[in-house]
């Protein structure tokens, strides 16, 4: 693998899916076959696949996956097994929009489809795969109208990001580590600086190991680093992804983005939020009632083989946490940049 | 071990000193005996012993173990040679400034005893266990220093805290968490919240440790949670320690306490920083001279047997961040809690 523009999370190849296990990286690459819903619906829970745009992708799958197997001719009865597939998709992740907005395309397709069910079998089969490309070309787009958005100066510039947003976390290319990447081969990235991104470690493992494979210069620090390398001027603008946005920008996404808004504020460095607009969702109006999903304290007290405290302790662990909208600079999609305030215009461009 | 009353990191004991093993808490509990100051040296830099305080009181031994091997009974060569230990023990870390304070106290002891060589190593002995036994004092007194300024409400007080400052950091009871004990005594806490405090863990590792053996309520956290969770309003108070205060009460102190200050004042949570005296350098006028230490990238990317990133990345390893005196709400001392900008009325009640 020397280039990431190789890298593709999810393949759909031999009538199977293809995952990359983003659990194993960077020290093995080892690549998972799905060819039961089931199986996809374990995947996205443990995160061999993970990042909002390609858990869309996933379950897009998935639905298919589900579809193929549900044994029947009739329609109304398919239609009904359809919707428990789509139950157990929908309880793999709770934050992410992305999940439920491809789930909810597939039905959509479904439903629409006035034929057999081997007719909406085979519809199912081409929207998974339109969502699939569609979101490598969305994020080319996110990449160009990011590069267009980023300070005029210096001319190359330092990017902090937090997590990993690049080919892994979507069908290819990446939203936040994709903007990075257009700036890259724009001849306006100097070096990337990573957060680790405790307690998963995707900064460290995923967006490191992407950087490294394309030969873009990437610092790696701790979470709690950010603030003092913004203090000593070191970085010109910070981007991120997000796994849900609401109406009026406020954005979830993976946890310690919001303290990493606050220290950019206070150090007025841009801080940019890269998403598909598959990712806002208008039915919210603020990110008050975004569901923040809490995973198991394993992920904060194992790492490898090392429990790192003792016995007695109690832990919290929130997977993501939620940016107020006022914190960010733009959000930047495949139908271009907007202030957070004014996502609504993006509607008459869908 | 039951109460960390019983906690000593340095301790005299049959002519050596015997320093708790810091680096192999919490699954070993290990003791090594020093009797060399070149290994006392090598103790500080490879923190078997750690915290600003317990630093101090290390590398004083340190002065009197170089002292004992010192083989010449006239007064000017062995005051050469002490200067020579002095140089050794000031190498092996640079920000905390206790360790140059207690360097300092440790030589003008030898300048300013008149007599004979042995009449010096024992008065460089007298001195060591003066800085020991004083640092516990010290501390009792932070604590009921710090209580009286916390916040009056809620009656129980959930606080929140960043790397460790407690027993292990210090001769015995500790600074922040010194004024957690008081407050867990004083029937004011309700629970703690202990940052992990990448990358070497100390909030995870030490400060977890010595909570769980007091019966003291902890939550561990990751240090990016630490704005989502005053967020949520699920912390009161945020205490941490310093390793150096300049004299207009700007702060230095592991790294990620900055970013920490910064979201404490976006929230309005309260922000103290407990420490000595002999942490405050008044020769400083801010905190932008004070020396900022980088460590080994291998604290960063190797936790236990596990590499967290590929090769071909680069690091950035700072030790210590500053805080600024206006994120602060008040330093906590042994004479009394002011706010950064009065530090000097302290020197008064020295």
């Amino acid at each position: 693998m020397t280039s990431s523009n190789q890298i593709y999370p999810v393949l759909w190849h031999h009538d199977k899916v293809s995952l990359i296990d983003q659990t194993r990286l960077p020290n093995e690459y080892e690549v998972v076959e799905i060819s039961r819903c089931e199986d996809m619906a374990q995947a996205i829970r443990t995160m061999i696949v993970r990042g909002a745009p390609a858990i869309g992708v996933a379950a897009a799958y998935g639905m298919y996956l589900g579809a193929r197997d549900i044994q029947t001719s009739d329609r109304d009865s398919f239609l009904k097994e359809l919707e428990s597939v789509a139950n157990l998709l929908r309880q793999t992740r709770p934050t992410a929009v992305n999940l439920f907005w491809a789930i909810s395309r597939m039905l959509k397709t479904a439903y629409e489809t006035i034929g057999t069910v081997e007719e909406i079998r085979a519809n199912l089969f081409k929207t998974a795969q339109e969502i699939h490309s569609e979101d490598l070309q969305t994020c080319k787009a996110i990449g160009a109208n990011g590069l267009a958005v980023l300070p005029s100066k210096p001319d190359k510039l330092t990017i902090l990001t937090h997590c990993n947003t690049g080919s892994l976390a979507t069908a290819g290319y990446g939203t936040a580590l994709g903007v990075i990447r257009s700036a890259w081969y724009g001849g306006r990235l100097a070096r990337v600086y990573a957060d680790e991104t405790r307690p998963r470690l995707q900064g460290a493992k995923l967006t490191a190991w992407e950087c490294v494979q394309e030969g873009i210069p990437v610092t790696l620090i701790t979470d709690s680093m950010a603030a003092h390398c913004m203090k000593q001027g070191l970085i010109d603008a910070a981007i991120v992804g997000a796994d849900r946005i609401a109406a009026n920008g406020d954005t979830a996404n993976k946890i310690g983005t919001y303290s990493l808004a606050v220290v950019a504020k206070m150090h007025n460095v841009p801080f940019f939020v890269a998403a598909p607009l598959s990712t806002i969702d208008f039915d919210l109006p603020n990110g008050d009632s975004i569901p923040i999903e809490e995973r198991h304290p394993s992920e904060i007290y194992r790492i490898g083989e090392t429990t790192i405290c003792p016995g007695g302790v109690e832990f919290y662990n929130p997977a993501f946490d939620v940016t107020n909208a006022e914190l960010i600079t733009a959000i930047i999609t495949e139908k271009g940049a907007v202030k957070p305030g004014e996502l609504s215009s993006l509607l008459a461009r869908r």
